[in-house]
């Protein structure tokens, strides 16, 4: 048994019907030439199924004792009647096979719950894509992976030649030790979390007492209240209201497009930021247009809630380990270049209140200025107050072309999780040459999310004519 | 605002992740001689997303006030934000789409939870069949429709010739309004359900005073403990426990397959009795078959919960009109002809308890027998204290070979419910020349479930044997 730290446990705890906390990944891939393609795809299927000495928490279920079935604490255990069938899944596109009819599965199949009786992923296996592509679709619960534990968990089963094959489960102890001594030295991770609510609240008051350093951090954020920095924004202050601001139900939209890294790239070295700054100006100018679209623009500008990762070099064993940046995402102002210098300083300021902790306080940092946002969860206070509009999340891939048993990965597409107060999530990956978007929202709040797509395409264009690139 | 009865809603109030409370329906269709597969299955799903004035429930939403919340009372109101394309739903099979790969499509659709946001329904058109057929999967929760009301629906889009076209959504009220006229005198139902609990309680009182039938139908009830009448069945006397008595999880399998009726047919002739009685030998036999091949055939006869309707003829209104008997499925029996007598004589002694009772006293009587299992889900004691072991329910279909615009109908396969206690659920559909049973169970209790349809075959073939039809 193995208990679940607080991160981790929250988001299970946070969980229901209209707000589910899994993630999900979607992977395109090219056949390999000259393959008879339903042979392959079930060669793929084959290996996928012939785990049974899986990787911790694959093939482990939520215990289901008192205090789980309370929310209160959870542990994971052995699934004594894994069946490993239910979990490896194999699903088709009607025609005409667009990525259009790709789409609508994948909204449909994160839309739903994953069952709290088994091991809490499942991995989708899709064909009839049109051209010479096929899918996967792997969702798990945020309990277990976060985004950039989800990229080693793929990256594990790739080689960066297309005469590499892996022929043992990726999801197998084996593959995963194989990984680690390859790629990484594995070190405990440093970890502030505890095994539950009340040893956090010990663990705080123990830290703090020796923490000079925290202290700061969160008196900076206090002092954004009084209107001590302006370019700094923390949780909860000035969210503006807006359509991405509703209560959600259960149903999701799922939309993904790539983008080439060098045209990003450029924009945001001609403007005087980062890769980053760029990845947000491109999404907060696409917002601008989508909003306005919608008539739904508000006056005030849009917060982001941008992930950092705390996770130490070499640590390979946290479900969880993520900080976070508010992000003012500027959508009130008209021109580019105003809006790129308030979005690059509000994240300078955010980096700096980190810049002078160590990992651990860091992350104790984030679990003290999220903490309102898990009880707030459970209040469902989140669509009276919410602590900012939207997450937009980066998270590093593979900087190669890679492949997996001879088919080339063309694009990995994250599918995140959006909450009551905050229906639209949009999360990255670079790969390569590109950066792959994954867009979700709650399908009810904001109609037709497909035209962000455009908008985010037409804001970087608007980018490029303003630094003189085109 | 219409507000549900307490029948209608306790489908609601027992529904969670577990035991979700929808019924599908699957249809196997050919598809006309000469037709493009794909633009005849596209013309389809126009006709249903034309659809806008929808039958009464297929635009309605549950309201969202505060005694639903609590599970209290239930109504249905307008869903302002109607928006057809989520509930008409575009799937297809993987290769080589055989019934194994629709009856692994249907399982995991059958798993999820229908969204409480929006009306109760979804329709799935599902391509990729091999051979010239297609499919489709109609999602309904229990509280709108029941099986026979589900059968109207289907009746509606169909006609009984190839030439016959419906150009109207079968879901708008234009095609319902029409169906009604055509083929039944709209009567209102006889009611003696009331509009919620409390006033059940005084209509109970009210009408057990003057109800002197209904008293002693409760008699005979009561009897049974006492021993008085050996071939009268009561729900929770003497129900064996087996695997089928486990507690579900929320992921279910779905196998499916016709029979000739006449063969059916002939068999309970041979043997004495009728129909029916030959379903439930049939599936008595295939049950202790199954049930033995897994080491698990309780010593005692396992009961099954076998529904009558109650729907007064041109009722068209009522969401649920159903009574049941309790029938000794004798499980514990060798000798098919002894198995047989048992269960006839079961379903006689049954019968013989609503025959004397007027329409209304008999739906009354079903809320009063049946009421303890309202509670004992609610508290979720039938894990401990099930009812019965499982439901056979046969729902009569449609007399002859019908068309949807032109594509042949090739059977009609339910997809019911399992609850904690009952993990499996029959339940049957007469069509043409043939009975269609469609078998749901909880993936987890029930192993390889799919060895029950050879089981069911077996049975009947020694049901022939034994009558000397063979």
């Amino acid at each position: 048994m193995t208990r679940l730290n607080v991160l981790d446990s929250s988001f299970l705890i946070a969980e229901n019907r209209e707000t589910p906390m899994h993630t999900g990944g979607v992977s395109l891939y090219s056949y390999p030439k000259g393959v008879d393609k339903r042979k392959f795809l079930n060669g793929l299927k084959e290996i996928l199924l012939a785990g049974t000495d899986l990787r911790p928490m694959f093939n482990q279920r939520l215990s289901n004792n008192l205090l789980s079935k309370a929310n209160l604490t959870f542990s994971w255990e052995q699934d004594q009647d894994f069946d490993i069938e239910y979990h490896i899944r194999h699903s088709a596109l009607p025609r005409p096979g667009r990525y259009r009819e790709l789409f609508a599965l994948i909204s449909r199949l994160h839309s739903t719950l994953l069952d709290r009786n088994r091991p809490l992923w499942e991995m989708h296996l899709i064909e009839g894509l049109a051209g010479n592509q096929f899918a996967t679709y792997l969702k798990t619960h945020h309990c277990m992976l976060d985004g950039v534990a989800a990229m080693h968990l793929t990256d594990s089963m790739l080689s960066a030649s297309n005469r590499g094959r892996v022929n043992q489960s990726p999801l197998s102890l084996e593959a995963w030790e194989h990984y680690k001594k390859k790629n990484l030295a594995t070190r405990k991770a440093v970890s502030a979390s505890s095994s539950d609510i009340k040893s956090l609240a010990d663990k705080l008051t123990e830290q703090i007492g020796s923490g000079k350093n925290l202290a700061q951090a969160v008196m900076k954020y206090a002092n954004v209240w009084l209107g001590g920095n302006p370019a700094l924004n923390a949780p909860w202050h000035a969210v503006p209201r807006s359509i991405i601001s509703s209560e959600v139900t259960g149903s999701r939209r799922f939309v993904a497009q790539s983008w080439p890294y060098q045209r990003i790239r450029a924009a945001g070295r001609a403007l005087g930021g980062t890769l980053n700054d760029a990845v947000l100006a491109m999404c907060a100018g696409g917002l601008r247009r989508y909003l306005l679209q919608s008539g739904a623009l508000p006056n005030k500008p849009l917060k982001a809630m941008v992930p950092i990762s705390l996770r130490v070099e070499g640590d390979l064993e946290s479900s969880n380990a993520v900080g976070f940046i508010v992000a003012n995402l500027a959508t009130h102002l008209e021109d580019p270049g105003e809006r790129f210098t308030t979005i690059r300083e509000s994240m300078l300021a955010g980096k700096e209140l980190y810049s002078g902790l160590s990992a651990g306080e860091a992350e104790l940092f984030t679990q003290i200025a999220m903490s309102p946002m898990v009880i707030s969860k459970l209040l469902s206070l989140e669509k009276a107050l919410p602590a900012f509009n939207l997450v937009i999340s980066n998270v590093p891939g593979p900087k190669k072309k890679m492949y997996w048993n001879g088919a080339r990965l063309d694009g990995i597409y994250p599918a995140s999780i959006v909450v009551h107060g905050q229906s639209l999530n949009i999360t990255l990956v670079s790969y390569g040459d590109q950066l792959d978007f994954g867009i979700i929202a709650c399908r009810r709040s904001l109609p037709s999310i497909q035209r962000l797509l455009d908008c985010l395409e037409d804001t970087l264009s608007e980018m490029e004519e303003f630094a003189g690139l085109v």
